[in-house]
């Protein structure tokens, strides 16, 4: 039996025909992480602040779509949801046209690159290639960090339309990670804007203590920063000089071979 | 303003409070793929079979919740949907403990190597390190492929119950993908018999001409069969007789460190 949805009252912000129980299953879906891969029907309830009844019935659907199995009292999910990320991933032509240039680049300097895109106040990693070899990227990718906090973040936020950029500077709460986030939005502002003139961003241990990272810009065909890519450094290793000296102009090198690439592709 | 979904019969095999606008919503997503990263509302309602109105209040729903961007015109999936497999992925521990094991046996046999689990009839790639270094995981992972074609399914199905088995033998379609792959019923579960006695698949080009690959099973600390790990090589590269003789031993040797780690893992 299909049954109907309670109708409800909006609050007001919300556009019209808001489908409230997609919004419900995927919040069933993400009650589940890594510290929780598997749930009883209360913890589901719980996690999520639906009635134990509509929880209930969220998981029997997911059970019968394929998305979650069940033991009968502990629920969890199944890989088919695999297919709901890999539906964005595939179509990005970007992480596989940068792939080689990541890998070679790796291979110069011996540090990891990582590429990411805008999404709201956050960055997340698209593609990603350590020196460790494979894996980390699948745990990588999806990654989301505060964009003021990341080289990567302030490479993108600095691309972002002036007005963007000021209603960004407006709300945005700056946390201090560690002792050296910059927490002044005044100060974010500055550094924005000399990062904007000078084509890259310089991060020492503002996201992580002892992790240092630079980042630059990727254009699309129309001049348009579609995203950003990095390079990161144990603060051990290198110094904020050095890091510029040694790592951003083969960093600034493979950018420009994969906007070439970008170019030449089909998309 | 929140709708009600409408109330529709059910066809008698679904369990009672099937939430239609779920199932309807993941469609929606899954609409987007490599080939159609960025669709109009008339292609998401004809790819997922809803009506225009309906496409439309699940895509405004998506757009609301940060799943999806829309320029007015084009609509296209945000990163925000790689939460929905990331959510998978972090609740397995495998992964995390097979990688420096794969890595290594990567290194040492100079071929590819993956994970898989046995979801329905197909197998999905949970785990992969590539020679090619990197990012083919993002790609991989999440990859499904019907099990009785491949090394890895041959070594899952051969571990199922022996009713569980049977049943799939009933009810599956065996499709010849390349002119080798095993079509007959019989002949498969005679396959699988030999597969559990001797303990590792090796496959001859079954799922794509020119490739070859060996997998042995992944146990768990109580000794059940929760994965499968594969070596793939070339046809050119390898006749069968060598990649038992070469890349079964080190193959063995990783499954064996990696159960070796699961159990004293804290899960």
């Amino acid at each position: 039996m299909v049954v109907a949805e309670p109708v409800e009252e909006g609050n007001g912000e919300r556009p019209a025909a808001f489908v409230q129980s997609l919004e419900r299953g995927l919040a069933v879906i993400r009650a589940f992480d890594g510290d929780h891969p598997q749930l009883t029907l209360s913890d589901v309830a719980r996690r999520t602040g639906l009635t134990r009844a509509a929880a209930r019935r969220f998981l029997h659907t997911l059970v019968e779509l394929g998305y979650v199995r069940s033991d009968g009292r502990l629920f969890s999910l199944r890989p088919r949801v695999l297919e709901l990320g890999y539906a964005y991933l595939s179509g990005l032509s970007l992480p596989e046209v940068a792939q080689p240039h990541m890998e070679q680049l790796v291979a110069q300097v011996g540090e990891s690159c990582s590429i990411s895109v805008l999404d709201g106040d956050d960055i997340v990693y698209v593609a990603r290639v350590s020196t460790k070899r494979i894996m980390t990227v699948a745990i990588s990718v999806g990654t989301r960090f505060p964009a003021y906090a990341t080289s990567m973040g302030r490479v993108l936020l600095a691309a972002q339309p002036r007005e963007v950029r000021a209603a960004y500077l407006r709300t945005v709460v700056l946390k201090p990670l560690t002792p050296f986030t910059i927490t002044d939005p005044a100060h974010l502002a500055v550094t924005l804007d000399s990062v904007a003139l000078q084509g890259f961003a310089l991060l020492d241990q503002e996201l992580e203590e002892g992790l240092r990272s630079i980042a630059v810009p990727i254009h699309d065909r129309d001049g348009a920063v579609v995203a950003a890519m990095n390079i990161s450094a144990s603060a051990r290793r290198s110094t904020p000089s050095a890091i510029r000296a040694d790592l951003l102009p083969p960093l600034q090198a493979a950018a420009r071979e994969i906007e070439l690439d970008l170019r030449r592709g089909p998309v």
